[in-house]
């Protein structure tokens, strides 16, 4: 973890053990660093999985490995690397990962595709062998540690330990999901990785967990974006060890069904959120809201295009009501937009209205809402019915530091 | 103009006068600055003209008209505003416009639709009618003037005034195309427009002068990007006096039209290159080579997503051979490719080949290179052959400083 925490930090909340989970850490020294690098979780016989990837090309074997796995629905084990990415790593990043795979298989006495397997750090050099074997070892005889201990573990260049808790009555039963969450730190030639992991006491069939944390993925993960580089090895996890001891949702029409899939969307909009408040060179963090669009995918890529805007961003960061860049943004996207229908605000002040600017804008509340640390965009198409609200933190000297200033 | 010049500024090059067009500038006072910002180009009866314009759906009245007053393929004037972009300024911004097309087709006595007019600067606020109106009065009655000073008043945030030229021989005869080109720099509130004007004494038909510009910005104007934000103004006019007495180019068999065309490009892409070198904050000139591609379109697509990748051009501007970036943005694009296939390289040389990095990399050349001001980085997704360039700047402190240090 970096020294110089984000100004948009939060605590990290007090979480409760999950029945059929447990957590060792161990360092692998995948960097020349004091820290423990590696993460295990072992997971009770039965735990449901189900996970999403990174839609990124290029992705590492272990993405490769997990999307494949995850098809089988059911997980015992989960190993998390961090200082070295294993992306583009060819064969050898490949029988790396089979051999992590091998040896906690053979450990658990489970079968392999079961353990999944995640690495982030430096990508372009193969995941060294022989410490990732003397690590998972050494983790395997560790004592059981907690959720800050393992947060702090999968971290690289984070500047806080990033966790998420949420409570559903299910079956008449209160179960509970915990979560874990690392990004979007990055130091040269270290490459940005979300690694998020949902970790639940419910009984829920791993095909219908899919189903929601897609769901839920597509509201809130895929709502963020720091700077519009997707990384090689996004992975997100969700673990249910059913030991809640609640009748086993199997559908939407199942006992508890939506309050798990509500309180399994909070958890994931929490992580979404931490990670922008630890956007790289973040001062600001920026809710974009719009509204009026054709439909809610329309919304969204309009509220990305704003959100990944450079001129957005900088102005954000220089506290200035910038509504003409919202314009071009929105105009930009490829989406339906009709310049003399737009209406733009911040912090719920109209500063533009029906292609024009107002007459009586009164710009003191807004920049009174600039000054502060969470700002809202409000866009409003007037078009139809779509919306969406998407995240992302404003572009600072920080990030050129982070990512310019030094040589690999 | 900004007093600190782009380190990859470019001279202005020695350009003749082009028979049939009269340059004169003026100042309409558009802004509290003491410098000519209002640009009058008068061209001889049957010029023929064809433009290309910004697929900004929020785009300006002047673009509106623009496009659509192309379509009749002749021009006898152009206007161009500078220090207020007159967007999103509904009905308003429309009326100044047409006044102004209304001012000058009277003085000409031609067709108010052969008049087209431009505007740089600020969004939001309605073009003032008479500040027009006397700065219209002036330029007609003004000297004529030289290429530099209506590059010069054109301008906004431009560090150094830009203009490039090119002949061809066509039926025997030595024809000249002369353009000038503003963009991109920016401050707060204004908005980065990139205007480009060429101009040409080959006589040529406006629908075939049409076909060969828009192909021509396809290859030059539209493989560049500063910052991936798209303007609300964006435009480029190629205006042909007819005045070098050939016979008219009708179409792709024409005597001398494959000459013409490649001279064309030519002007294009030096105008497009110097817009790159006056990008905001920019200290290196990119130019990122894809081959291999599915297709050409493909090879674009992958291209801007290297060029626009904020982690990609600030590794550059850090002066970092970081090829994970570059695979990251690959990957990222949305196009076909092949990780075990991709090879990365930087000024010629390769750092991964087939997927994984090379075993006997040799930094040394590539780290020279990357300490230079134009900058080459090459991509090869052994696919097919489909190939494209497109050309950016490094992502800088500048950069940050020019468009958010500051309060609105």
């Amino acid at each position: 973890m970096s020294d110089a925490v984000s100004p948009l930090a939060r605590p990290f909340p007090a979480m409760p053990a999950i029945a059929g989970v447990t957590l060792r850490v161990a360092r692998a020294g995948y960097k020349d660093w004091g820290r423990c690098d590696l993460t295990y979780a072992e997971f009770a016989e039965g735990t449901a999985v189900a996970g999403v990837f990174t839609r990124n090309v290029c992705c590492s074997s272990e993405v490769e490995l997990g999307r494949a796995n995850v098809k089988q629905g059911r997980a015992r084990a989960l190993v998390v690397n961090a200082g070295n990415s294993n992306a583009f790593t060819g064969y050898r990043g490949r029988e790396a990962v089979d051999a992590i795979m091998a040896q906690v298989s053979a450990h658990i006495g489970c079968p392999s595709e079961q353990v999944f397997v995640s690495s982030t750090g430096v990508i372009g050099v193969p995941l060294p062998k022989d410490k990732a074997r003397a690590g998972i070892e050494a983790a395997l005889v560790a004592a059981p540690c907690g959720w800050e201990d393992a947060a702090n573990t999968i971290g690289t260049t984070d500047t806080f330990a990033k966790g998420a808790m949420a409570t559903a009555v299910v079956d008449g039963r209160t179960i509970t999901l915990t979560a874990i969450i690392k990004g979007s730190g990055m130091i040269a030639p270290d490459m940005a990785t979300m690694l998020g992991y949902i970790f639940t006491d419910c009984a829920i069939a791993p095909d219908y967990l899919q189903e929601l944390l897609s769901a839920a993925a597509d509201k809130t993960f895929n709502c963020i974006t720091v700077d519009s580089d997707t990384s090689t090895s996004d992975t997100v996890l969700a673990f249910a060890t059913g030991k809640a001891g609640n009748q086993q949702i199997n559908c939407s029409g199942c006992p508890g069904a939506d309050a798990f899939a509500a309180a399994l969307e909070d958890v994931c909009r929490q992580l979404a959120h931490l990670v922008v408040r630890d956007g790289e060179g973040a001062q600001k963090f920026i809710a974009v809201s719009v509204t009026g669009a054709v439909s809610d995918a329309s919304a969204r890529r309009i509220g990305l295009a704003i959100a990944n805007s450079p001129l957005v961003k900088t102005a954000i960061a220089g506290e200035d009501a910038n509504w003409g860049r919202v314009v071009m943004a929105v105009g930009k996207a490829g989406e339906p937009a009709d310049r003399d229908k737009l209406s733009i605000g911040f912090g719920g002040t109209w500063a533009a209205r029906d292609g024009q600017p107002l007459a009586d804008y009164d710009e003191a509340p807004v920049a009174a809402h600039l000054k502060g640390q969470d700002i809202t965009i409000e866009v409003d198409l007037g078009l139809g019915e779509g919306r969406a609200t998407v995240w992302t933190c404003d572009l600072t000297h920080g990030y050129i530091s982070i990512n310019a200033d030094y040589r690999s």
